[in-house]
């Protein structure tokens, strides 16, 4: 196993990780769109039809031909005869010729010959059956044409879209009741250390329970992976070499929460160096909490080698195993972070070159949102069960003062 | 039924649909610890055990009582006897007194005497059995004490906390593997209009097929409600009144999204009035789009009315919809909306006391995220697929220029 003299930045590490990756690829899987909310599209998804698909009003009025508005005031009105009622969900049984208007409402199909509408309160009855138009319209006003939204054989959601309530919506506008979206990669977890026992039984003295394998799969469920759980296994590399093989085989990517100490963390990589090339490329990264982190790539598959400690392995987890689900799932690596600015309300010490991750709470103000910093040991996963989110202290900096801007990510 | 003449901005509205309704209760429901991500706490929960239940090393090193170490420098070390190695996962099998130290890993249990955890690198061997302590420690230095993380009987998670993994994470690491969490409310959901068809059926010339029921049933799943749809029902006051009936004794609250002519809309509001006390109580929202928003309480359950347009009933139902199911899941009114900020790339003009929301597409760039407006009409769903987020322009405001921030709600 090659020595690892530098610690790597977190965006560098992530670099190194992508690089040795395969690009994504994967066999689409057909849904009904209405179960398709968060997954994401395996090809882009084109219109078979114009939508609308037919012209319509977007006001209550009457349809006309606009040519014949031209000029008309409330001292000068146009008189029009009213041919009828366009009805609602049906096609008008009248076309409209010059000199003429019918009743039509929003949403309504515009009767062949018209052109525009003019809005109900820019009329008036003249007399039965003709009206008065008070002001003019120019073509296409207060209509939707035909294709406005989408035309026929347009790309409507590229691939690699998450889709949202607008793209579920806008898929039904157009009848399409199934969309081939990306398999949910499943990502193999597993614990290891002596001292950690399953959360069901009762921790005898000097053991603790297993948090790390929970709240992962949480966060693997919560950005759309699934969750396959590998157990607590003892720091013994044979029993570790074993389930690791196991996990990579039945999974698209295995993250593994090493022993605390720096044996077991050393053998975890070790572990995961002999499972396959091109092996560790990662282990040690310039962050805090989670300097002891490992990746690795063996046969084309992502191993994550987080630190034991439960803060520690979720803050490393949403810089690492975040961003690998993300693709796993299809998604381009070009999205935003979705986090907010917040002003410190204390300062914060950091060391120039490291990337500090700092769990705050977050306070509305009249000056906009705070950030008041959690005192935290990475051992305490209360500490972040009480904050909102995690502050981020840049390698560039040697900490923030009172009253500037960091950005928090949300957990 | 009352006449509205004046339109309520929508945060008054919102209050004043929120005064008309019962506060919170529900029954609790019990699930599964890792079942329960995104659900709400139903009541407090209470640590059964102090967190750690005994004192651990967070350091690789030496157990030692700090007294023993006072003075301790590279020059002038500390002489300590070594009595033993601390196995990980069980209780050390002696007891240190004056004079001693014992190996210690990360995360192992202290043994009984010893205060504090001298790191390896500040030790050596100077012989067999004796180590040269080459720094002070102070007490408690290295060390977790018992319930330093949580005190037992501790309050560790309020009522009314959405579940995020390292809350998840928390609870199994005091082993509790199932909490009481509020019900998932049951949103009503129907469509109107004589125009609207199944999305799985042909329309004919002037039909449509139904947006609303499904880009709300996406959006009622993402907050974390349970959608029951009523199907499309024609604008008849009568079809209209019994399937209203029905869906409020189904369901937790009820939404209709209206037909889009303004007769169709007030038909809307006249059977909501007629459903239950105090009946309407807003008709009308000064807001673009979606002014014609109607919102009532019949018997303390909610009913919105939201407009037909699908791009006005997405928005709205994030400015209604949405606080409204948060409220139904038992969350606290004080959120904070997770909204960035972003430079505008053009100006966008807006009417002096009018809440406008504007679809945008994000850009990062080296100033920041910028906002780039898309031109869109109500009608036009795929205005809003193409967006990331709705830009707000507040009703003070008569528009805003290049280059000023606004915040962006994520669509």
């Amino acid at each position: 196993m090659p020595e690892f003299l530098e610690l790597l930045p977190p965006a560098q590490a992530l670099s190194l990780l992508n690089s040795h990756l395969p690009d994504f690829s994967a066999e689409p899987v057909w849904v009904d769109t209405l179960q398709a909310l968060g997954r994401v599209t395996a090809r882009p998804v084109f219109s078979p039809e114009p939508l609308p698909a037919f012209g319509r009003s977007t006001v209550d009025g009457y349809a006309v031909r606009a040519i014949d508005t031209f000029g008309a005031s409330e001292s000068l009105p146009a008189y029009l005869a009213l041919v009828g009622e366009v009805p609602m969900g049906a096609a008008p049984n009248f076309t409209l010729t010059t000199g003429q208007c019918a009743l039509i409402y929003t949403g309504g199909m515009l009767p062949e010959g018209s052109d525009a509408v003019v809005m109900i309160e820019n009329t008036q009855v003249s007399r039965p059956s003709e009206m008065e138009i008070l002001r003019a319209v120019a073509n296409a006003e207060n209509i939707l044409k035909p294709g406005e939204d989408v035309s026929e054989g347009q790309e409507i959601i590229p691939a690699g879209v998450k889709l949202r309530p607008a793209e579920i919506g806008g898929m039904y506008a157009l009848g399409l009741t199934k969309v081939a979206v990306n398999p949910v990669p499943i990502i193999g977890l597993i614990s290891s250390g002596d001292e950690v026992v399953s959360p069901s039984s009762l921790p005898a003295a000097g053991q603790v329970r297993d948090i790390n394998s929970y709240s992962l799969s949480a966060l693997v469920q919560q950005i759309g992976g699934e969750p396959h759980r590998f157990g607590i296994i003892q720091d013994r590399p044979q029993v570790l070499r074993e389930t690791l093989s196991k996990a990579l085989a039945e999974c698209d990517a295995v993250v593994i929460t090493a022993g605390s100490s720096a044996g077991t963390r050393d053998l975890t990589a070790e572990v995961i160096h002999s499972m396959g090339a091109p092996g560790v490329l990662v282990h040690g990264v310039n962050v805090r909490p989670g300097k002891p982190t490992i990746l690795g790539v063996c046969n084309g598959k992502a191993i994550i080698g987080l630190p034991g400690n439960p803060v520690s392995a979720l803050v490393i987890a949403g810089l690492f195993v975040t961003p690998l689900l993300e693709r796993l799932m299809g998604l381009p690596a070009n999205g935003f972070r979705k986090s907010v600015f917040a002003r410190l309300m204390v300062n914060i010490a950091s060391q120039a070159g490291r990337e500090d991750w700092v769990p705050v709470k977050l306070l509305p103000s009249e000056q906009g949102l705070q950030a008041d910093p959690i005192f935290y040991k990475s051992n305490l996963i209360f500490s972040l069960a009480r904050a909102d989110g995690l502050a981020c202290i840049p390698a560039d900096a040697t900490g923030f003062g009172v009253g500037e801007l960091v950005e928090v990510v949300f957990l």
